[in-house]
């Protein structure tokens, strides 16, 4: 078990609320290829946390459920459970299929159900949404998005996802959004198809890790700073930035994720390009000077991930809408 | 002035509310060519409607104010003003431009106050909001969107605007929204470079009244349904819909305006592309067999526009989120 001591976590500054310091919730972020419980009561005070590997369905419920059950033994009550996980999800709380993970890829994991399992097996609400969602509340209630209302999360990785925030809710409508597919103009001269299985060369085809590496030849981390393969990824995510600004008009977007944090150049380069790409049509002062502070890591840094599923599970405690971030509950600084 | 029993409304079904039966609001469509006063309670009572041609700053503020004092003569009281209008606009609140319209390329119209003109005209309190975001709350609060919490209006004309309620309210961060200028996909073959003077080969710029007229050398609503140019526009405007459906998740679409009201052919070939570009990454019903109830002509016809003015000036008289239509105000059916 990791230990909260040993975790690397960007300092936070804010005290915790009184009104959930004396609240315990666990989280789970699902991933792709490993799954992180976590265990406490904001970013200041994690109990506990714990890494597993993402195996077939049913291995993977029952490690986690074997987890929340030791930590339910050891810490006590558990107020209420998130989760945040990767996706196609159905959030439809009308649907019968609600809590499931829907049309995956991923083997053995296509329709198959997390949130109503986990609340059957534990009596308690759990918090249900799509990982980024989850990374983009977490920065809202505890991170660089507390005070705002708009803004978005977007990591780049293994795919391309974007946690989205608008009026304090995430964005759903038809279902949760999936920015990491919507297609973008191409560079001139790109000729390269994208890897996307369902759309070739959406964002995700084009820019994401596994991307980057069918471009380049190598892994995304491992390349250098001057390989001609950034102008096009800097070019492809500055798009997906500059659908952004005109379709949810984020007051603040966080990049993260395993590509940007081992290529940091990547942020002056994006900004140049989305600059360069609206041209001006909206004047702020966020899209020009300011964009150094327009465009930014997330605050909480790599514990984005497992505070969302946390800030998922506050969600669901505080019960109605499991997917806003109330303003009222937010840190008072 | 047009009277109201000479307009050519779709027919309106539902009742009054009795909260807003009392009440008289008079709103103000701005548009880049022509401007349309109105005056009423809702669709199904509009007490007298003007229109005006779009002529400077001045000159046009000083007709509307002209027409609404004659109007407040007449018909009494007026609870509130709505404006819907082209932009860009300044809606910050917090902003000392707030109620302007800021950048447009519209001669003499640039930096010009509107909202707070009025304001202290009339002495009433001033709902204001893009064009297309308030004929999307008209659909809300009056339309084919009552019910609904998430859905889209779209019109393509003189330009192409999208007008998005995402959880009841217009969306609002670092300013409105402007997808008529994210850029897409281009369609393999498609060498147009483009009208938009921002963007080039913007979605406005393909696929907009003019940009198609530019494509084609003849006027939109004259050409002939089997033009090549369609699947060019077919394609540009699926590819829009395509990243709305990614990026804020409409639980339905209307197109409107006068390009999509002269060639009604064009709804079944987005539909179509639409579909086609998704490709079942999201499985839902409103994107297969329901895609023909998915994307739909606005309820509200042709009259959309100035009930948009209308039903900013009934939430400006609410108070509050003036960007918001409140479920609880909406008629019942």
């Amino acid at each position: 078990m990791v230990k909260a001591t040993a975790l690397s976590l960007d300092p936070i500054v804010l005290p915790v609320s009184p009104m959930i310091a004396n609240k315990l919730f666990a989280g789970v972020e699902m991933g792709g290829t490993k799954c992180v419980c976590i265990l406490g009561t904001g970013p200041d005070d994690i109990r506990a946390m714990e890494r597993l590997p993402t195996r077939t369905y049913e291995e993977t419920l029952r490690d986690i459920e074997g987890i929340l059950e030791r930590w339910r033994n050891q810490y006590g009550k558990i107020r209420a459970l998130g989760v945040a996980s990767f996706g196609p999800l159905d959030l439809r709380t009308q649907s019968h299929t609600y809590g499931f993970v829907t049309s995956t890829a991923k083997a053995g994991w296509r329709n198959s159900d997390v949130a109503r399992r986990l609340e059957r097996s534990f009596g308690l609400p759990v918090g249900f949404d799509t990982d980024v969602n989850g990374a983009a509340l977490a920065e809202g209630r505890w991170g660089a998005a507390v005070g705002l209302t708009d803004f978005a999360y977007v990591t780049v990785g293994t795919g391309i996802g974007v946690g989205t925030v608008v009026g304090g809710k995430t964005v759903f409508g038809l279902n949760h959004t999936e920015l990491g597919h919507i297609r973008v103009a191409r560079r001139a001269g790109d000729k390269f198809a994208g890897i996307c299985t369902f759309h070739g060369d959406c964002v995700e085809g084009l820019a994401s890790g596994p991307a980057i590496e069918a471009r380049a030849g190598m892994p995304a981390p491992k390349l250098a700073a001057d390989h001609p393969v950034w102008d096009f990824v800097a070019h492809d995510l500055g798009q997906l930035l500059h659908t952004m600004v005109l379709t949810t008009a984020p007051q603040r977007i966080f990049l993260g994720g395993g590509v940007l944090s081992a290529q940091s150049h990547l942020f002056e380069r994006i900004q140049q390009e989305l600059s360069r790409s609206l041209n001006r049509y909206i004047e702020t002062e966020e899209l020009e000077a300011g964009i150094g502070q327009y465009i930014v890591p997330p605050g909480l840094g790599t514990m984005s991930g497992p505070l969302g599923a946390l800030a998922l599970a506050v969600n669901a405690d505080i019960g109605g809408v499991s997917r806003a971030f109330t303003p009222a509950m937010t840190v008072s600084q």
